[in-house]
This record gives C-alpha cells, structure tokens and sequence, in this order.
C-alpha cells in the first residue's frame, strides 16, 4: 500500500463516527497502563480491560491513561463510554493514517501526532501514531504498540518531586509531545549526519551508490516533512486556544515547542536542499568524468589513425611504388610518423586536452 | 479539446444566466431520484420528470433529490422554477467545466466538486461535475451521469438510524463531501503506490518505459492538483460561513473534512516531489551508464589501437626493412604488443575505468 | 522594443498628468460609437467627433460610450473636459502599455485590462490595452483599435430585454469584463491544447523542432501570466470595494469573475508546469537516445577491433611467421576470429547492451 | 568587494549616528544646488557650503536643496545642524551601501532609494544612492555625484506653471521618485531587448558566446531585482503611512508609484523566467547536437569497420588462401564490401540514425 | 554531529528547567566580566565566580555582565540564584544548539543569537551561541568561550560620553546585536566577493575544482540563511513588543535592525541564486566542451577511415587486381585518397563542424 497516503476502498462512505480501525494491527492484546499522581503520592497499575482502571477518572490526582493497541472496537467503545468521550473522538483515534491535528471539544482537547522511529541500517523512518487526549485531572494517551519512548518522561514522574508532580495534566501533555519533538530532532540530526558524510563521498570518489542513497534520504526527508510540518501549525493554534485545560504558565513551553518544531522543520528543509545541490553535482561530476574519458579517447585515436594510415599506404601492393625502393624508406616513413605524433600532442597541449 | 481548460469560441459572451450546457453530454435522459426520510420514515422514488417529486420540498422530512444530467435546458428551468432557484444557480449547474466553488445564496447554499474517478489501467483521471445545493430541508445534487459512489450513504441512510437519519440537510451534505474527498484519498493512494513501485523499477533496471510512466504520472498528478486544490479553500469558507442552513454540531465535521483534503493535498504535493527526484535520478542514472560505456570503447579502443598500428608497420613492403628478417622478429613483434597491451591495462586499472 | 515592458527614453520625466501617447498607433482615425438604452429604448450611435455624443452624458438612460484609437490627444482633452474626467484619467488611458489596474476616483471607477489575441499559426498573443471607466448611468469604453470582440454582448443589449437591459452601468461593466475573461480562457485551451499534443508527439517521435514549439508556448505562457494573474487583485478589489457605482447585486457577478480568472491562472499555471515536465523528459531522451547509439558504435568496434588486428599480424611480411604455412591456417585464422567475435556477442547479451 | 553587499570590517561596532562616509566617493567636492518655487516665482542657487543656503529653509515657498557628494562629514555635519536633522538622518544618508527604505522622524520623512544606471556595452547596472529628505515647505535630496537624471523634472518647474508650482513638497518628492521608477522600467525594457534578441539568436545558431550573455544577463537581473524589490514595500508604507507631511491629493499619485514598480518587479521577474528557459533550452540544444554528431561517427565507422576488416583478412599471406586465386576474386570482394555497405544503411535509415 | 541539527540520544526527555549543557565546551573555566557605567563614572571588573559580580544588580547605573563560558552547571544555578532569573531561562542559556529567539519573560526579556565566524582559508563558518538578558538595569550576557567581537562596543563605552553613556541597557542590547549583524554583513560580503570570482574563473577556464568550491559555498550560504533567517522575526517581534525594558526612542534603532538583517537575508539569498546559476552553467559548459572533443573525434575518423580502407583494398593479395598493375596506380589512388579527404572537409565546413 502507498507509503504516504493509505486509504482502502471498504472505507469510502463509512459514517465519521464508526469505530473502525484504519492501519495495521501492530499488537495482539489491549493493554492499559495507568500512573496516577500528585506532589506527594504515585500509583502505578496496568491492567487489561477497562473497568480496572475506569475508577481513576474520578480521583481528584493527576492520572495518565495510556492505551496501547487500538483495532479492538469493543475496548474501544468501552473507553468511549468509561471516559465520557464523544464515539466520533475514539473513531479518529482509530484512525491511525489521519493527518496529525488538534481539536477542541467541549470536555477534552484532543491532539493527534507522528512517533516517528528511524532504522538507520535500512534508512527507513516508520511512524507510529499517537493520540493524546486532556481532560480535566486525566489525560488518556493512545499508542499502536507498546514501546519505551516515554519512559525517561515516567522516570521523571517516579523519581522527581518538581514541577512535574505538582503541575497538573496540561504540563503532562506538554512533557508527552516534547519527548516526540525531541525524538524529530534527534532523527534529523542522524539522518543529517549521514547527509553530510554522503557529500564528503561525494567529492572524493563518486559511485553509482550515490544515487541509491540520495533516493532513499531524499524520500525519507519528504516522509518526515509530511509528518513534521502539521506540527507547527498545530502548536502554534495551541498557544492561540483559550481553554480551560490550558493553565497560563504553559505558555513559555508551548513557545519552546514551536521553537522546537520549526528549528526541525528548517533543518529538514537545510537537508533537502543540500540534498538537491548533491544530486546536480553528482550529474555534473559524471559528465565532467565523461569529458576526460573522451578526450583520453580522442587524443590516443587522433595520434594513431594517420600512423596506421601511412603504414597502410605502404603495404599496398602496388607494382610502381617508389617509397619502397627507396635506401632508407622504411626509416623515412618512420620519420613521417613521429614527426605526425608529436604535431598531434604538441595540438593537444595547446589545446589543454592533455 | 484541452484536458485542462475547457473553452468554446462560442460560449464567449453568454449572459451569465442563460441555460447553456457546456460539457460534453453524459446520459441521454434526465434522471431524478428521491430519498426522503426522517428518524421514523424513509421513501425513495425515482422519475423522469420533475412534476413527480416537486411535492417533496414542502415536506418537513429530510429530502435529497439527485439529479443525473445536465444537458436538458428544458428540465433545469423546471428545476429552477419548481424549487425557486434563481436561474444563475442552474446556469452554473449546467457549466460542467467551472473551478469547484462555493455561494451562499439569499435561499441556499451552492457547492460545486469535482467527482474523480482513477482508470489504473491506462492511468487516466476522469473527472465529473457535482453540484451539490442546500436548502431548508431539501438538498438537491447534480451530476453528469448515473453512478454508484454515493450508494454506501444510501445504504447508511436506509439502514441506520442514527445520526444521519436524525440530522438535517447539512449533515447530508458533508456526508456526500466525505464521500468525495474519501475518494481522492483512494485516487491517490493508488496512484501513489504506483509511483512507489516505479522507484523501485528505477534503480534496478532504468529502461525507456520509465519516461513514459513518469509522464503520465506527473500529468495526472498535476490534473489531481488543479481538481482537488480549490476544495481546500472551500472547507476553510465553510467553516467560517454563518448560515441558517448550518448548525453548530457541523463544525467538528467541517474541521475534519479541511484535515482530509488538506492530508490529500499534501500527499499529491509529496508524489509530485518524488517524481521530480525519480527523472532527476533516471537522467543522472542515463549519463552515469554512458560513462561505463564510453569506458568500455575507450579502454578496448586504446588497448588495440597501438597493435594494429604495429601489424600495419610490419605489413609494408618496403625493399630494406630489417626487423623482418631478423629470426625471432615475428615474436619479437608480440613481446612488443604484449608489453604495450598490458602498459595500457596497468594504466586503465590505475585510472580505475576498469 | 522589449515585449515585456516597454518603455522609451523620451517618456522618463513626464508629468503624470500630460496627455502623452505610450504605444503604437493602431488606428488612423479616433472613432466614437455610443449605445444607449434602457429596458424600453435603445439608440446606437457611430461618431467621429466628441461633440456629437457629449449630451449622452445627461440622459437618465444606460449609456455605453466606446472609444477606439488613442492616439489623439486632442480628442482625448476633449473627452476629459466634455465627460468631466481628471486629465490624469485620460492620461492613464493614454498609456496602453501600462500594467492592468482598478483605481476609485471621486466621480468615477477606472478599470484597465489586457484584450488578448491568440495567432495560432504564429502562436503569438498579441495585446490591446482595453479601458473602461464606470460613471452614473454612462460607461466610458477605450479600445486601441476597432474589433469586434464585444459584437455578442452588443446582441444581447440588442435583442435582450433581460437583465442587460433592466440593470445599470455596473453590470454592463460586468458583462464586458466578463468577456474579456471568456477570451482568456478560450485563448489559454488553445494554447493548452496544442502543448498537449506536443505531449504526444514528444514521446512517439522526439525532433528538435519540439525545442522551438517548447520556447514559444513557453514565452506565451509567461506573457499570458504577466497579462492575467494582475486581474485577479483587481477583482478581488472590486469586490471589497464599496462604491456608489456598484450596486449588491453584482456580488455575485463579481465572485463569478473571481472564479473564472482564478480557473485562467491556475490552468495556465498547471500548462507551465507541463511544459517545463517536457523539456525535461525531452532532455532525458536525447541523453537515453545518445546511450544506444554508443551502446551500438561500442559493440559494433568491439567486436571487429579484435578480427582486425588478427588479419594485421598475418598480413606482416617476416620472413619467419610459422601459422602462415599451416596448411589450415586461413580457417584456423577464421576460426579463431569467429570465436572472439562470438564471446564478444555473448560478453554484450550479458551486459543488456544488445 | 562583493558587489551584492559591500561591508568593511572597521565599520563593525560603528555608533549609529556616527557621521562615517560608507562607500566610494565619486566626487570631489560636496555641490548644493537649490530651486525655490511658488506658482508665481521661481529662483536657482548653485552653492558650495552650507550656509549660502541655509536661509531657504524658512521661506514659505517650496525649496527643493540637492545636495552631490556625501564623503565630507563636516559638511554633513552642518546639514544636520542648518536644517535641524538628527544626526542619525546624515549618518544614514552617509551610509551609500544600505538597503533602500523608508522611515517616518518627528520632523520629516525619510527615503532612501537606488538610482540604476545600464552600460549597454558592457551590459552592467551601475548604483547610485539617493536620498530625499521630506520635511515642511523643503526637500532635501542627496546624491553620490552630479547627474542630470532630474534635468527634466527641473525643466517643468521652471517652465509649467500646473500642478508642479502649485503643489507642495509632497507631490515634487513624487516628481522624483517617479523618474527614478520611469528609469527602472527603462532600464529593464532596454536589458529585456537584449534578452529576447538572445532569445532569436539561440534557436538559430547556438553558440558558446550565449553562455557570457546568459550569465550577464542574469546577474544584472540579480542585482537589478535585489535594487528595486524594496521599493514596493516602501511605497505600500508610503500609501498607509499617515502623514503631516503627505497630502490627500497624493494618494491616486502613490498608487500609480506602486503600480509602475510592481510593473517593473513582475517584468523583471518574466525576464529572469526566460532566461532560465534559455539556459534549459541552450543545454539540451548542446546535447541534442552531441547526438547528431555521435549519429554521424556511428553511421560512418559502422559502414566502413566490417570492410576494411574484410581487406585485412586478404591482406594476409598465408599460403592457403583460395580466394585470392579465384579468377574473380577481387571484384567478389567488392561485392561483398558493397552488399555490406548497402545492408547497414538500410539497417541505418529504419534506425532513422540517417 | 551532524551540523545543522545537533541533537542527542541523552537529551530526549530532560525537564525542560534541568540545567543541562547541551554543546561543546569550549572554555575551561567561566569568566565573569562587568561594565558598570552611567554619564559620569565607569567602572570594570572581571571575576571568576559570582558573589564578586552580584552586588552590582541593585546599583542604578547600567551593567552589563558578561559571562563566558556555559558548561558549570553550578555557576548557572548561582546566576539563576543571584540575579533572580528562572531555572528555565538558564536552561536555555546552556542549550547551545537552540535556533535564536526571542522571549518576554516578567522579569526580563530573553534574546539567543547565533554570532558566525568566518574562516576564509577553509571557507567554513563557524557558529557560537549569545544569548542576551535584559533586565531593569542590568545586561546579562553568555558566550561560550571569550571573543574580542565586542571590544570596539566596550571602547566606545569607555571613551564616548555620548548616547551609549546617557542611554539605558535597551540601548545597550542594540548596540550588541548591531555588533553581530554587522559581523553577519562582513561575512556575506566576503564570501560573496569569492562568489563573484568564482564567476570570473568559471567562464576563462572551467575546471573540475568548481565544483569542490562550489559546494564550499553553497553549503556555508545554506548554513547562514539557517542561522540568520531567524533573526527577521525576532527584530520584527521586537518592533512589536510593548515592554518596559525597551524604551520608545528604541524604535528607530530597531528598524535599522531589521532593515539591515533583510538586507543580509535578501544579499545571501541573491549569492544562493548566483550559485545555481554558476552550476547550471559549468554543467552547460562541460556538455558543450564534450561536442567540440567528440566534433574534433569525428572529423579526424571520418577522414582517415575512408582513407585507411582504400590503402586496405590495395593490399590484398588477390592473384588477380588489375590496378595494382597500372603504371600511376599508386598515384591514382593518391589521388582518389585527397579527393576524398576534400570532400570531407568541404563536409564538415559546410556542416560547421570545423
């Protein structure tokens, strides 16, 4: 299926609100994990339906839900109804191709975003996607599969009594897509360092390898344009939203989000053009290596043929052939030659083709 | 006539209202069909005039009215006076060529689309017009000929009784939208993974037929771009449009059907960048063959130029040529082609062109 | 003179208010024709001088003035006084190669475009400066030349006794602008038209003639750009504009423009990119095209460099060369010619260079 | 020093208001020349220091002071103290190499601009600084040397007694800068002659002398748009800006400035277009000629390989050769080389290689 | 690292208030140093740890404090202790990498900068990060190692008794990053004067170290634009602000700010244009520098192929060869062999060739 846009037949038409998974099933089982708060006290649960866990949304704490694995409809409706949450919000989160976005409702805010991971063995950027919802003492996140990007986050609230604990679920979101933009950054900065080793490749001895690499960078820096630049907008119409889950001292750090987010963005874009200018060097190069090889031809050619020539002359049969009898003909003729040879690369010299 | 703007000589000049069909003619007949239904009733119906179902827009129920071509002067102005639709309105109807767009009317609201349709087997888009015009209680669409794209809604309507049958018009209207751009995210998904798999053919083996698909790919990605761009605007108009025919519950439906044809956009805008970079790879690819080429001649050439030449020289007959009659000079003549054939073969390999 | 801006040494400096001539002189003669009508009456009128038609200006009815050749600048001081417009008014008519605009005046709406002509057979769009100045219940038409671009909507007033009759000035400057538009757009599918069958022929049968095609569609486009894209400003400043002159219902109309230049430009925009799209696939296909022509001098060199030289060494005289005496040493000559030439062919299969 | 940003490294962590001359001087001695105007009288001062003409400055007539040569502070010094501007005004004006602009004091208006100069023969825009000073009843113009760029805006004050006499400071401010602006245009009509004169001779006979002209051009529409492209900004702050010093009367003036410069920019703009089709254009010519001379070197070596391999072969001396005894056996040999000959240039022509 | 995005695995998931050092350590040890000045007095200091420095933060003359060095996390928490600045502010001092900015915090106003060094023998730009803190009364500044970029700055503090002694610390940050841009200017004007003759050597003669140099620049003007770019929306956020650390008479220094970033963004943006444009042409050149080779090539075969066949055909040994046996044969082929070389040469003249 195409890689920047999957969309399948059987999901033309469906009703916005339908829970229906969209992506590719990447766990078996639902797993739920909560960690509940406040500047003093911490729990910890995981669990594997819903009921265990629906209790917290009441507690007055700060409780992190996260959902990992979304193609099951019945959990999924059972979050939906446990956390009061509109059916049409779970069947975006069930969508996991969507575009990254934010959307206010009327009791939550809901922010959806590419995890991005790079393999950098293959260069091949997958993206998981995540979904964060803020309600008032709860934040519910969703993930396809279980994985650890967010554990220094979790370390952070086991072992700190700072800002963290005592801060409530907005800065707990802002702490969640910091890690993500984090990550973006740290992946550019790989994929940039192979960039950049690329061109010292490059100027030093050029292959056909060239062209595979600059294929599969330049694909995968417009994979991560795609799921990096709705991001910006996206922060920038956070720090424009008034919302009652949004507390006043998180501006500072939506700001240095969107400072985070375009710093990526304008070093992807670096890396693009970089990208580009390698390319038209590299067809540059080969053309400039195909000037040397013909001139090298040329030369050898045009210094050989009159001499080749000439010895044809005299193998011609000919009874009256007067060269031939000549005392010193066949000396004479070698004369001619070099003589001919050396006219020919004293030319070439002039003419800065040796 | 051109694929990208249609245009007559004698279309110049028409009153703006005047019924003109400019298009090419689809269907023979006019074909009109009625679905009319609330939470509790559902009738359908379908005629070939208009007098059978012009009763229908005095109903309280919820009333989509479809009808299949556009050509017949005779039954837009019917249409126009049965349901009080100024006559500008059916004029623009009847241009099957315009740009989509969007006009609020005194009494309705006109949203004209382009309905795509994919061809894979010859990589062709077609396109159709849609119009779709909503009032108080009645939506009537438009289009060129019979088709079965909306027959997934029809089902949803004749089937559920949730929010499609209990919503009015304007939760139809964005249920026909959804259908439309769920299609372009088909369209070029598929077109995608086309162009996905020709990246791969690219840099395994480049053949000539790569500039033909490369063709027909970027043009249809263009003629995608111009048909699906102006939706973008739309959906941004709409949302902020203050109507009667609008209700607040739209809004998150609004906002997601701007989220989707913002997603296709960019999507089309990142094929359109890998095309860019698969010519660019083929040409550098072409030029990088015909220096492996011109090598191979140059090295060969080269190596055998100087033989002949030797052959040539011991070929004349001259009267006094010593070498000739020395007793190992035919071997003495190899020694000398060996030496020099391996000379050349050092150098090339030092050179690196073999 | 340059196409693209015009501009003579003689012209720097002038006061903006001097009735000076800025291009070249299209008519011999200034001629005056004057439509003047209102839903009962209509009385067409064809004048050589401006006193004739000067009393138009008091009638209650429409008028429609149309001036044809510039050149005069008497007349023209004739015309400002007589129709009580400033000098610097006319001044501006006077310059035909100026840049389409929309100005308010306090007694009037100045408006200025380019009337294009479409030559195919040379394929060159020729421009006339067309301007038209809105005052209560008279409009004031400037042409460099008589044409008969406007006949239709002269039928219309004519024959009609719809709306073009009923309605005032306003939309008579519609109607005119409207045209205008029309004609782009049936220029721009001319033009689209030919370089889609350039499209065609570039990949049956790529000449070089498509060089000298590609450069003249081109340069058109970019004329048709520099003459287009500045009407789309001047109709989206025609709709915020709050004039005595324009009266609600032309909204719609104006909208309707807004659309229809918007279609021009980006149609004309998706031909520039096509074109540019077939520069590059016809530079690959003389790149691709030079690779086997090479690939078919190399194999055929390749294979005979060999069997020449082998023919060269028999053909030395030495008194000693042992094969010559072989009884089969001809065949076996041949033999071994046979087989080189033959693991060059296998050598080449194996290479896909035949 | 670069010529598209000049900057020396002793004129980093310079005061801003500090009276350094940046640039070269192009005068020797500092020149004040005056024209004081009503609509009534008229008189011209020609002075070398300040206070000749420093009683002008309280004369209710309009005084118009042009002062040539900025290098010598002192005099800069006393401007500053006659005509009571800040010293950060004269440190400005002393700064040559700045970027044009616009900027509202308490007590005047502030405009910088470059005034172009275009060598034709060596196709190169010289820059010079001018820099008016708007204030009550005085403009204050300053200018790198004498020139006579102003000549005929002098000749209409001295000899019309229109608007020029009779309006204030603002509209003679205007006067300038339109003839700085009708040079732009002149200027680009004249470089896009050239251009499109290229344009004639790179279809017909493509020369190497094309790629000096292209880079000319193209650097000069460089700097010529880096020169101009501010000025639109300036005049767009110009028409918003609120003014004691601009009158109501200046708007359509303004607007007409804003026109004329937008004209110029977009010209440019399709000059620089056609350019780089004309590089494109040039590049691929080259490459298709390369093809034309490949084909020809394929035709002839092809042709001529196989029959002089078939002489070499009869050329040799084995003792058993049969041909060489049959009675026709040269002139089979011939036919040979003929039906060779003939068969590859049938092969050729299907080719269309011929 | 990579250079344009430096990002570490360690660094995901820090609180953003940890004072971590993210960056090189460039110096050993931090260095404080303080200017304390008013019209009157003066005052210097350098320290090395920060109870020496802190009590100048109640004086009410201006400080400037400038610490050099950034890596001591534990001089940063006595900092952030000493002069009362959130936890967070020093967080982004020690965050090298960070893209500038600008951010108003209650208590002071927090501007980062990249300062560029320009090492002209390796044509490499090197970037530290500045940060600036303006307080009521007091700047602090952070640079990572020490520099001598301000000392014409603290020359003019101690010598002048003008603005910068009277005037508060806002204008003191001015001066300080007027410092910085002017050096931005310095180091596009030399690298573009070695762009500029770049173009001098690309069209006397073009070789292959074009393109290393090329690359060189085009990857430092990439870097600068990252670098810089940023700078526009700060001055212009600055322009906006409405704080009580920036006083009105600021606003003329600020436009100049802006003005003079614009004018390096726009200058580095016309080098950027001028360098594709010397690439484009290098490649153009080297194609047409390959059609003379291969013209020169095809001349010289063409010539001599047909030449070397005649001489060939006559020795053969066929028994039977009438015109071996003619008394001129030899001079008749001679004769034969000129003709043809003429006539090839006429050829290729008339082709133009030669």
């Amino acid at each position: 299926m195409a890689r920047f846009l999957k969309s399948k037949k059987e999901e033309i038409g469906l009703a916005p609100d339908a829970l229906h998974f969209r992506g590719e099933k990447k766990s078996n089982k639902v797993l739920l994990t909560v960690i509940d708060y406040d500047s003093e006290n911490l729990c910890e649960v995981s669990a594997e339906n819903v009921e265990e866990v629906i209790h917290y949304k009441n507690s007055q704490t700060t409780t992190w839900v996260n959902v990992y694995g979304l193609h099951d409809e019945k959990v999924m409706q059972e979050i939906s109804t446990g956390f009061e949450l509109e059916s049409i919000i779970l069947s975006d989160v069930m969508d996991t191709h969507a575009r990254p976005k934010l959307h206010e409702y009327d009791n939550c805010i809901y922010i959806s975003l590419k995890m991005l991971q790079y393999n950098e063995k293959i260069n091949f950027i997958s993206s998981e996607n995540l979904v964060i919802i803020i309600k008032q003492d709860i934040i519910i996140s969703f993930q396809e599969k279980k994985g650890d990007i967010f554990e220094p986050l979790r370390e952070r609230i086991r072992k700190s009594k700072r800002r963290i604990r005592t801060l409530g679920t907005d800065y707990l979101a802002f702490a969640i897509i910091d890690i993500v933009f984090d990550n973006y950054k740290y992946i550019i900065s790989r994929i940039g360092d192979k960039i950049e080793s690329l061109e010292e490749r490059l100027l030093s001895k050029p292959t056909k390898s060239f062209l595979i690499d600059f294929d599969k960078y330049k694909r995968e820096i417009i994979y991560l344009n795609k799921s990096i630049k709705p991001c910006r907008d996206m922060t920038l119409e956070l720090m424009k939203m008034e919302s009652e889950f949004l507390n006043d001292y998180l501006e500072v750090h939506l700001k240095e989000l969107n400072e985070n987010i375009t710093h990526s963005i304008e070093s992807a874009e670096s890396y693009r053009e970089i990208l580009i200018d390698q390319l038209n060097i590299y067809h540059t190069t080969v053309s400039s290596s195909l000037n040397d090889i013909m001139k090298f031809l040329t030369v050898f050619s045009v210094i050989f043929i009159p001499l080749t020539f000439i010895a044809g002359v005299y193998g011609t049969n000919f009874d009256y052939l007067p060269e031939l009898h000549f005392k010193y003909g066949y000396f004479m003729m070698w004369g001619v030659m070099i003589f001919s040879a050396i006219s020919m690369i004293i030319y070439f010299k002039w003419k800065k083709w040796m």
